[in-house]
Protein backbone atom coordinates (compact mmCIF):
# COMPACT_ATOMS: atom_id res chain seq x y z
CA UNK A 1 0.00 0.00 0.00
CA UNK A 2 3.08 2.29 0.67
CA UNK A 3 4.48 1.71 -2.37
CA UNK A 4 4.86 4.43 -4.92
CA UNK A 5 7.10 4.47 -8.10
CA UNK A 6 9.83 7.19 -7.25
CA UNK A 7 11.76 8.92 -10.73
CA UNK A 8 15.26 10.09 -10.80
CA UNK A 9 14.82 13.21 -13.23
CA UNK A 10 17.74 13.55 -15.25
CA UNK A 11 18.61 16.92 -16.16
CA UNK A 12 17.20 18.44 -19.55
CA UNK A 13 18.99 17.85 -22.62
CA UNK A 14 16.88 20.72 -24.27
CA UNK A 15 18.40 24.19 -24.45
CA UNK A 16 15.24 25.47 -26.21
CA UNK A 17 12.32 25.05 -23.08
CA UNK A 18 9.89 27.01 -24.38
CA UNK A 19 9.61 25.19 -27.64
CA UNK A 20 10.03 21.83 -26.20
CA UNK A 21 7.16 23.13 -23.65
CA UNK A 22 5.08 24.13 -26.33
CA UNK A 23 5.79 20.97 -28.10
CA UNK A 24 4.23 18.76 -25.13
CA UNK A 25 1.46 20.87 -24.74
CA UNK A 26 0.06 20.22 -28.29
CA UNK A 27 0.90 16.67 -27.61
CA UNK A 28 -1.50 16.80 -24.45
CA UNK A 29 -4.47 18.13 -26.48
CA UNK A 30 -4.20 15.98 -29.07
CA UNK A 31 -4.76 13.05 -25.98
CA UNK A 32 -7.23 15.59 -24.37
CA UNK A 33 -4.99 15.42 -21.45
CA UNK A 34 -5.18 18.36 -19.25
CA UNK A 35 -1.94 18.87 -16.85
CA UNK A 36 -1.85 21.26 -14.42
CA UNK A 37 0.85 22.89 -12.85
CA UNK A 38 0.69 23.74 -9.36
CA UNK A 39 3.51 25.42 -7.52
CA UNK A 40 4.03 27.46 -4.16
CA UNK A 41 6.36 27.87 -1.00
CA UNK A 42 7.42 25.14 0.85
CA UNK A 43 4.88 24.25 3.43
CA UNK A 44 1.91 26.27 1.96
CA UNK A 45 -0.19 23.12 1.57
CA UNK A 46 0.07 21.63 -1.68
CA UNK A 47 -0.57 17.99 -1.00
CA UNK A 48 -3.33 18.78 1.65
CA UNK A 49 -4.92 21.33 -0.83
CA UNK A 50 -4.90 18.57 -3.55
CA UNK A 51 -5.99 15.37 -1.27
CA UNK A 52 -9.47 17.14 -0.47
CA UNK A 53 -9.18 18.49 -3.86
CA UNK A 54 -9.24 15.01 -5.43
CA UNK A 55 -11.67 13.28 -3.23
CA UNK A 56 -13.83 15.76 -4.43
CA UNK A 57 -13.57 15.13 -8.50
CA UNK A 58 -12.38 11.63 -8.74
CA UNK A 59 -15.41 10.29 -9.69
CA UNK A 60 -16.24 12.01 -12.70
CA UNK A 61 -12.43 12.68 -13.32
CA UNK A 62 -9.62 10.40 -13.81
CA UNK A 63 -6.75 12.04 -12.22
CA UNK A 64 -3.13 10.96 -11.67
CA UNK A 65 -0.79 12.99 -9.68
CA UNK A 66 3.25 13.19 -10.32
CA UNK A 67 4.90 14.62 -7.05
CA UNK A 68 7.64 16.41 -7.69
CA UNK A 69 10.81 16.90 -4.88
CA UNK A 70 14.62 17.29 -4.16
CA UNK A 71 13.92 14.03 -1.96
CA UNK A 72 11.78 11.70 0.13
CA UNK A 73 8.67 9.85 -1.61
CA UNK A 74 6.50 11.30 1.60
CA UNK A 75 4.14 13.36 -0.32
CA UNK A 76 3.07 10.70 -3.19
CA UNK A 77 2.80 7.87 -0.25
CA UNK A 78 0.18 10.40 1.19
CA UNK A 79 -1.93 10.49 -2.03
CA UNK A 80 -1.92 7.49 -3.07
CA UNK A 81 -2.91 6.61 0.50
CA UNK A 82 -5.46 9.54 0.62
CA UNK A 83 -7.30 9.68 -2.63
CA UNK A 84 -6.26 5.94 -4.22
CA UNK A 85 -5.48 7.49 -7.55
CA UNK A 86 -2.45 6.90 -9.32
CA UNK A 87 0.24 8.72 -8.03
CA UNK A 88 4.14 8.97 -8.81
CA UNK A 89 6.98 10.88 -7.46
CA UNK A 90 9.36 12.55 -9.20
CA UNK A 91 12.74 12.97 -8.10
CA UNK A 92 15.02 16.30 -9.20
CA UNK A 93 18.43 15.74 -7.48
CA UNK A 94 18.69 19.04 -5.95
CA UNK A 95 17.41 20.68 -8.90
CA UNK A 96 15.01 23.73 -7.95
CA UNK A 97 12.10 23.64 -10.45
CA UNK A 98 11.25 21.19 -13.24
CA UNK A 99 11.14 22.06 -17.33
CA UNK A 100 9.27 20.39 -20.06
CA UNK A 101 11.81 17.84 -20.50
CA UNK A 102 11.73 16.86 -17.02
CA UNK A 103 8.05 16.80 -16.77
CA UNK A 104 7.69 14.27 -19.77
CA UNK A 105 9.88 12.36 -17.93
CA UNK A 106 7.46 11.73 -15.33
CA UNK A 107 4.39 11.71 -18.11
CA UNK A 108 5.96 8.56 -19.53
CA UNK A 109 5.59 6.93 -16.56
CA UNK A 110 1.78 7.36 -16.25
CA UNK A 111 -0.79 5.58 -18.28
CA UNK A 112 -2.21 8.75 -20.18
CA UNK A 113 -4.83 6.51 -22.05
CA UNK A 114 -6.98 6.18 -19.12
CA UNK A 115 -6.04 9.77 -17.64
CA UNK A 116 -8.27 13.13 -18.03
CA UNK A 117 -5.94 15.34 -15.82
CA UNK A 118 -2.50 14.99 -14.89
CA UNK A 119 -1.48 16.85 -11.39
CA UNK A 120 2.23 17.87 -11.29
CA UNK A 121 3.16 19.13 -7.78
CA UNK A 122 6.39 20.86 -8.56
CA UNK A 123 9.16 21.59 -6.31
CA UNK A 124 8.33 24.08 -3.04
CA UNK A 125 9.67 27.39 -4.60
CA UNK A 126 8.26 30.53 -5.66
CA UNK A 127 10.95 31.88 -7.78
CA UNK A 128 12.28 29.07 -10.15
CA UNK A 129 9.12 27.42 -11.00
CA UNK A 130 7.73 30.10 -12.54
CA UNK A 131 10.97 30.91 -14.76
CA UNK A 132 9.93 27.47 -16.94
CA UNK A 133 7.46 26.61 -18.61
CA UNK A 134 6.50 22.96 -17.88
CA UNK A 135 4.72 22.46 -20.97
CA UNK A 136 1.39 22.44 -18.85
CA UNK A 137 -2.00 23.23 -20.18
CA UNK A 138 -3.11 25.56 -16.84
CA UNK A 139 -0.68 26.98 -13.82
CA UNK A 140 -2.03 27.58 -10.43
CA UNK A 141 -0.40 28.18 -7.11
CA UNK A 142 -1.33 28.30 -3.66
CA UNK A 143 -0.54 30.90 -1.19
CA UNK A 144 -1.14 30.59 2.24
CA UNK A 145 -2.18 33.07 5.01
CA UNK A 146 0.72 32.75 7.13
CA UNK A 147 3.02 33.68 4.44
CA UNK A 148 2.18 37.31 4.07
CA UNK A 149 -0.25 39.35 1.65
CA UNK A 150 2.68 41.03 0.85
CA UNK A 151 4.33 38.09 -1.02
CA UNK A 152 2.71 39.56 -4.84
CA UNK A 153 5.05 42.14 -4.35
CA UNK A 154 8.07 39.96 -3.37
CA UNK A 155 7.92 36.96 -6.14
CA UNK A 156 6.19 39.07 -8.60
CA UNK A 157 7.06 36.44 -11.66
CA UNK A 158 4.96 33.40 -9.94
CA UNK A 159 1.79 35.80 -9.44
CA UNK A 160 2.49 36.80 -13.41
CA UNK A 161 2.06 33.41 -14.57
CA UNK A 162 -0.42 31.39 -12.80
CA UNK A 163 -4.07 31.50 -14.29
CA UNK A 164 -5.03 30.80 -10.73
CA UNK A 165 -4.05 31.78 -7.15
CA UNK A 166 -5.38 29.76 -4.44
CA UNK A 167 -5.11 31.42 -1.04
CA UNK A 168 -4.85 28.28 1.41
CA UNK A 169 -5.52 28.00 5.21
CA UNK A 170 -7.79 30.47 5.33
CA UNK A 171 -9.04 29.25 8.88
CA UNK A 172 -6.25 30.75 10.64
CA UNK A 173 -6.76 34.59 9.14
CA UNK A 174 -7.65 35.50 12.89
CA UNK A 175 -4.06 34.70 13.81
CA UNK A 176 -2.17 36.45 11.30
CA UNK A 177 -1.90 39.91 10.34
CA UNK A 178 -3.37 38.80 6.18
CA UNK A 179 -5.53 41.26 4.62
CA UNK A 180 -7.57 39.47 1.88
CA UNK A 181 -8.44 42.49 -0.13
CA UNK A 182 -4.90 44.09 0.14
CA UNK A 183 -3.62 40.45 -1.12
CA UNK A 184 -6.26 40.58 -4.07
CA UNK A 185 -5.37 43.39 -5.00
CA UNK A 186 -1.61 42.90 -5.10
CA UNK A 187 -2.35 39.84 -6.50
CA UNK A 188 -4.12 41.80 -9.67
CA UNK A 189 -1.42 44.17 -10.06
CA UNK A 190 0.85 41.38 -11.45
CA UNK A 191 -1.83 39.94 -13.08
CA UNK A 192 -5.14 41.42 -13.79
CA UNK A 193 -6.89 38.15 -15.15
CA UNK A 194 -5.50 35.76 -12.25
CA UNK A 195 -8.61 34.18 -10.69
CA UNK A 196 -8.76 33.95 -6.85
CA UNK A 197 -10.24 31.09 -5.07
CA UNK A 198 -9.91 31.43 -0.87
CA UNK A 199 -9.76 28.03 0.69
CA UNK A 200 -8.66 25.99 4.07
CA UNK A 201 -7.66 22.49 3.11
CA UNK A 202 -8.00 21.80 6.59
CA UNK A 203 -11.73 22.33 7.23
CA UNK A 204 -12.53 22.01 3.24
CA UNK A 205 -13.61 25.47 2.60
CA UNK A 206 -13.58 26.73 -0.52
CA UNK A 207 -12.68 23.41 -1.76
CA UNK A 208 -16.01 22.83 -4.15
CA UNK A 209 -15.62 26.47 -6.00
CA UNK A 210 -11.91 24.99 -6.61
CA UNK A 211 -13.62 21.77 -8.16
CA UNK A 212 -15.63 23.88 -9.90
CA UNK A 213 -12.47 25.82 -11.54
CA UNK A 214 -11.03 22.57 -12.36
CA UNK A 215 -14.07 20.93 -14.13
CA UNK A 216 -14.32 23.59 -16.16
CA UNK A 217 -10.50 23.71 -16.80
CA UNK A 218 -10.68 19.55 -17.81
CA UNK A 219 -13.87 20.40 -19.48
CA UNK A 220 -16.06 17.73 -18.29
CA UNK A 221 -19.17 18.86 -17.14
CA UNK A 222 -21.42 17.15 -14.24
CA UNK B 1 12.94 58.29 6.49
CA UNK B 2 11.33 56.12 3.76
CA UNK B 3 14.70 56.07 1.63
CA UNK B 4 16.68 53.29 1.43
CA UNK B 5 19.28 52.42 -0.62
CA UNK B 6 18.68 50.36 -3.87
CA UNK B 7 21.74 48.33 -5.43
CA UNK B 8 20.92 46.41 -8.56
CA UNK B 9 23.08 43.17 -7.81
CA UNK B 10 24.69 42.38 -11.11
CA UNK B 11 25.29 38.60 -12.07
CA UNK B 12 28.70 37.15 -10.78
CA UNK B 13 31.77 36.68 -13.24
CA UNK B 14 33.74 34.06 -11.43
CA UNK B 15 32.92 30.69 -12.13
CA UNK B 16 34.26 29.13 -8.71
CA UNK B 17 32.42 30.50 -6.44
CA UNK B 18 33.52 28.46 -3.47
CA UNK B 19 37.12 30.03 -3.97
CA UNK B 20 35.34 33.40 -4.21
CA UNK B 21 33.72 32.76 -1.01
CA UNK B 22 36.73 31.51 0.75
CA UNK B 23 38.56 34.21 -0.26
CA UNK B 24 35.49 36.71 1.13
CA UNK B 25 35.77 34.98 4.57
CA UNK B 26 39.19 35.43 4.97
CA UNK B 27 38.92 39.39 4.00
CA UNK B 28 35.77 39.69 6.19
CA UNK B 29 37.53 37.96 9.30
CA UNK B 30 40.84 40.58 8.61
CA UNK B 31 38.59 43.42 8.92
CA UNK B 32 36.65 41.55 12.09
CA UNK B 33 33.31 41.67 10.37
CA UNK B 34 30.99 38.82 11.21
CA UNK B 35 28.34 38.56 8.23
CA UNK B 36 25.42 36.17 9.17
CA UNK B 37 23.52 34.51 5.93
CA UNK B 38 19.61 34.42 7.11
CA UNK B 39 17.69 31.92 4.37
CA UNK B 40 14.20 30.71 4.60
CA UNK B 41 10.96 30.29 2.53
CA UNK B 42 8.71 32.97 1.66
CA UNK B 43 7.39 34.50 4.63
CA UNK B 44 8.52 32.31 7.54
CA UNK B 45 9.07 35.98 9.02
CA UNK B 46 12.81 36.81 8.86
CA UNK B 47 12.00 40.42 8.16
CA UNK B 48 9.77 40.49 11.77
CA UNK B 49 12.83 38.74 13.65
CA UNK B 50 15.56 40.54 12.66
CA UNK B 51 13.82 43.63 13.76
CA UNK B 52 13.72 42.03 17.09
CA UNK B 53 16.73 40.67 17.43
CA UNK B 54 18.70 43.72 16.34
CA UNK B 55 16.90 46.11 18.41
CA UNK B 56 18.07 43.78 21.39
CA UNK B 57 21.47 43.62 20.57
CA UNK B 58 22.03 47.47 18.18
CA UNK B 59 23.12 48.98 21.56
CA UNK B 60 26.57 46.46 21.95
CA UNK B 61 27.12 45.24 18.47
CA UNK B 62 27.15 47.68 15.34
CA UNK B 63 24.90 46.24 12.68
CA UNK B 64 24.06 46.56 9.54
CA UNK B 65 21.23 44.67 7.05
CA UNK B 66 21.54 43.80 3.13
CA UNK B 67 18.11 42.77 2.03
CA UNK B 68 17.81 40.50 -0.90
CA UNK B 69 14.64 40.71 -3.08
CA UNK B 70 13.97 39.86 -6.62
CA UNK B 71 11.99 43.14 -6.68
CA UNK B 72 10.72 45.91 -4.20
CA UNK B 73 12.48 47.72 -1.12
CA UNK B 74 9.86 46.68 1.33
CA UNK B 75 12.05 44.96 3.54
CA UNK B 76 14.64 47.36 3.67
CA UNK B 77 12.61 50.22 4.81
CA UNK B 78 10.83 48.07 7.29
CA UNK B 79 14.19 47.35 9.35
CA UNK B 80 15.59 50.64 8.51
CA UNK B 81 12.00 52.48 10.15
CA UNK B 82 11.64 49.94 13.05
CA UNK B 83 15.49 49.36 13.84
CA UNK B 84 17.44 52.66 12.43
CA UNK B 85 20.30 50.78 11.80
CA UNK B 86 22.01 51.34 8.00
CA UNK B 87 20.23 48.76 5.68
CA UNK B 88 20.34 48.72 2.10
CA UNK B 89 18.45 46.77 -0.35
CA UNK B 90 20.06 44.31 -3.16
CA UNK B 91 17.87 43.56 -6.28
CA UNK B 92 18.74 40.16 -7.64
CA UNK B 93 16.62 40.47 -11.15
CA UNK B 94 14.53 37.57 -10.85
CA UNK B 95 17.90 35.58 -9.61
CA UNK B 96 16.64 33.04 -6.87
CA UNK B 97 19.87 33.11 -4.94
CA UNK B 98 22.95 35.60 -4.24
CA UNK B 99 26.23 34.04 -4.67
CA UNK B 100 29.82 35.19 -2.90
CA UNK B 101 30.30 38.07 -5.77
CA UNK B 102 26.50 39.14 -5.33
CA UNK B 103 27.40 39.44 -1.89
CA UNK B 104 30.36 41.62 -2.29
CA UNK B 105 28.63 44.29 -4.78
CA UNK B 106 26.12 44.82 -1.36
CA UNK B 107 29.30 45.01 1.62
CA UNK B 108 30.93 47.37 -1.46
CA UNK B 109 27.88 49.59 -0.65
CA UNK B 110 28.37 49.51 3.34
CA UNK B 111 30.89 51.37 5.40
CA UNK B 112 32.58 48.09 7.13
CA UNK B 113 35.26 50.03 9.53
CA UNK B 114 32.12 50.76 11.38
CA UNK B 115 30.39 47.30 11.47
CA UNK B 116 30.80 44.46 13.44
CA UNK B 117 27.79 42.52 11.78
CA UNK B 118 26.29 42.33 8.60
CA UNK B 119 22.94 40.66 8.45
CA UNK B 120 22.38 39.20 4.86
CA UNK B 121 18.39 38.70 4.79
CA UNK B 122 18.71 35.68 1.60
CA UNK B 123 16.27 35.85 -1.23
CA UNK B 124 13.05 33.24 -0.15
CA UNK B 125 13.84 30.04 -1.00
CA UNK B 126 14.70 26.44 0.32
CA UNK B 127 16.92 25.61 -2.09
CA UNK B 128 18.72 27.89 -4.32
CA UNK B 129 20.29 29.91 -1.76
CA UNK B 130 21.60 26.48 0.28
CA UNK B 131 23.90 25.78 -2.88
CA UNK B 132 25.66 28.56 -2.82
CA UNK B 133 28.10 29.72 -0.58
CA UNK B 134 28.13 33.53 0.23
CA UNK B 135 31.50 34.06 1.71
CA UNK B 136 29.55 33.90 4.99
CA UNK B 137 31.11 33.11 8.34
CA UNK B 138 27.95 32.06 9.54
CA UNK B 139 24.41 30.73 8.25
CA UNK B 140 20.94 30.60 9.91
CA UNK B 141 17.62 29.69 8.36
CA UNK B 142 14.41 30.53 9.75
CA UNK B 143 11.34 27.18 9.85
CA UNK B 144 8.18 28.66 10.70
CA UNK B 145 5.66 26.43 12.37
CA UNK B 146 2.67 26.58 9.65
CA UNK B 147 5.17 25.25 7.04
CA UNK B 148 4.94 21.77 8.89
CA UNK B 149 7.60 20.08 10.54
CA UNK B 150 8.54 17.89 7.81
CA UNK B 151 10.68 20.49 6.12
CA UNK B 152 13.89 18.70 6.89
CA UNK B 153 13.02 15.76 5.13
CA UNK B 154 12.18 17.58 1.72
CA UNK B 155 14.87 20.44 1.77
CA UNK B 156 17.78 18.88 3.00
CA UNK B 157 20.54 20.78 1.84
CA UNK B 158 19.39 23.83 3.39
CA UNK B 159 19.04 22.13 6.62
CA UNK B 160 22.73 20.61 6.68
CA UNK B 161 24.43 24.21 5.68
CA UNK B 162 23.32 26.00 8.60
CA UNK B 163 25.17 26.49 11.53
CA UNK B 164 21.68 27.36 13.24
CA UNK B 165 17.87 26.99 12.67
CA UNK B 166 15.40 29.46 14.08
CA UNK B 167 12.39 27.86 14.34
CA UNK B 168 9.60 30.71 14.60
CA UNK B 169 5.90 31.52 14.64
CA UNK B 170 6.01 29.39 18.07
CA UNK B 171 2.54 31.31 18.69
CA UNK B 172 0.64 29.27 16.68
CA UNK B 173 1.63 25.93 17.50
CA UNK B 174 -1.87 25.14 18.85
CA UNK B 175 -3.27 25.82 15.70
CA UNK B 176 -1.46 23.55 13.57
CA UNK B 177 -0.22 19.86 13.47
CA UNK B 178 3.42 20.57 14.02
CA UNK B 179 5.62 18.45 16.78
CA UNK B 180 8.98 20.33 17.88
CA UNK B 181 10.37 17.36 18.82
CA UNK B 182 9.93 15.29 15.95
CA UNK B 183 11.10 18.66 13.90
CA UNK B 184 14.57 18.74 16.18
CA UNK B 185 14.57 14.67 14.96
CA UNK B 186 14.63 15.52 11.62
CA UNK B 187 16.96 19.06 11.64
CA UNK B 188 19.49 16.55 13.49
CA UNK B 189 19.22 13.74 11.06
CA UNK B 190 20.28 16.15 8.15
CA UNK B 191 22.86 17.91 10.64
CA UNK B 192 23.89 16.59 14.01
CA UNK B 193 25.46 19.94 15.00
CA UNK B 194 22.45 22.46 14.36
CA UNK B 195 21.81 24.79 17.28
CA UNK B 196 17.81 24.89 17.25
CA UNK B 197 15.68 28.11 18.95
CA UNK B 198 12.31 28.35 18.93
CA UNK B 199 11.05 31.84 18.75
CA UNK B 200 8.51 33.78 18.31
CA UNK B 201 9.21 36.96 16.26
CA UNK B 202 5.18 38.24 17.30
CA UNK B 203 5.59 37.91 21.17
CA UNK B 204 9.15 38.15 21.32
CA UNK B 205 9.82 34.55 23.02
CA UNK B 206 12.82 33.33 22.40
CA UNK B 207 14.51 36.35 21.52
CA UNK B 208 17.01 36.27 23.80
CA UNK B 209 18.30 33.10 23.49
CA UNK B 210 18.54 34.06 19.70
CA UNK B 211 20.48 37.61 20.86
CA UNK B 212 22.78 35.22 23.01
CA UNK B 213 23.63 33.12 20.34
CA UNK B 214 24.40 36.14 17.89
CA UNK B 215 26.49 37.74 20.38
CA UNK B 216 28.46 34.60 20.96
CA UNK B 217 29.35 34.31 17.35
CA UNK B 218 30.60 38.06 16.75
CA UNK B 219 32.32 37.45 19.91
CA UNK B 220 31.30 40.75 22.12
CA UNK B 221 30.93 39.91 25.06
CA UNK B 222 28.17 41.89 27.36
Amino acid sequence: MNEVKVIEIKKSVFAENEKDADALRVELKNKEVCLLNLMSAPGSGKTTTLIQLINRIKDKIRVSVMEADIDSDVDAVKIKEATGVPSIQLHTGGMCHLDAEMTRQGLDNLNLEETDLVILENVGNLVCPAEFDTGATCNAMILSVPEGDDKPLKYPLMFTVCDLVIINKMDVVPYFDFDIERCKKYIHLRNPKAQIIPVSAKTGYGIDALAEWLRREVNVGE
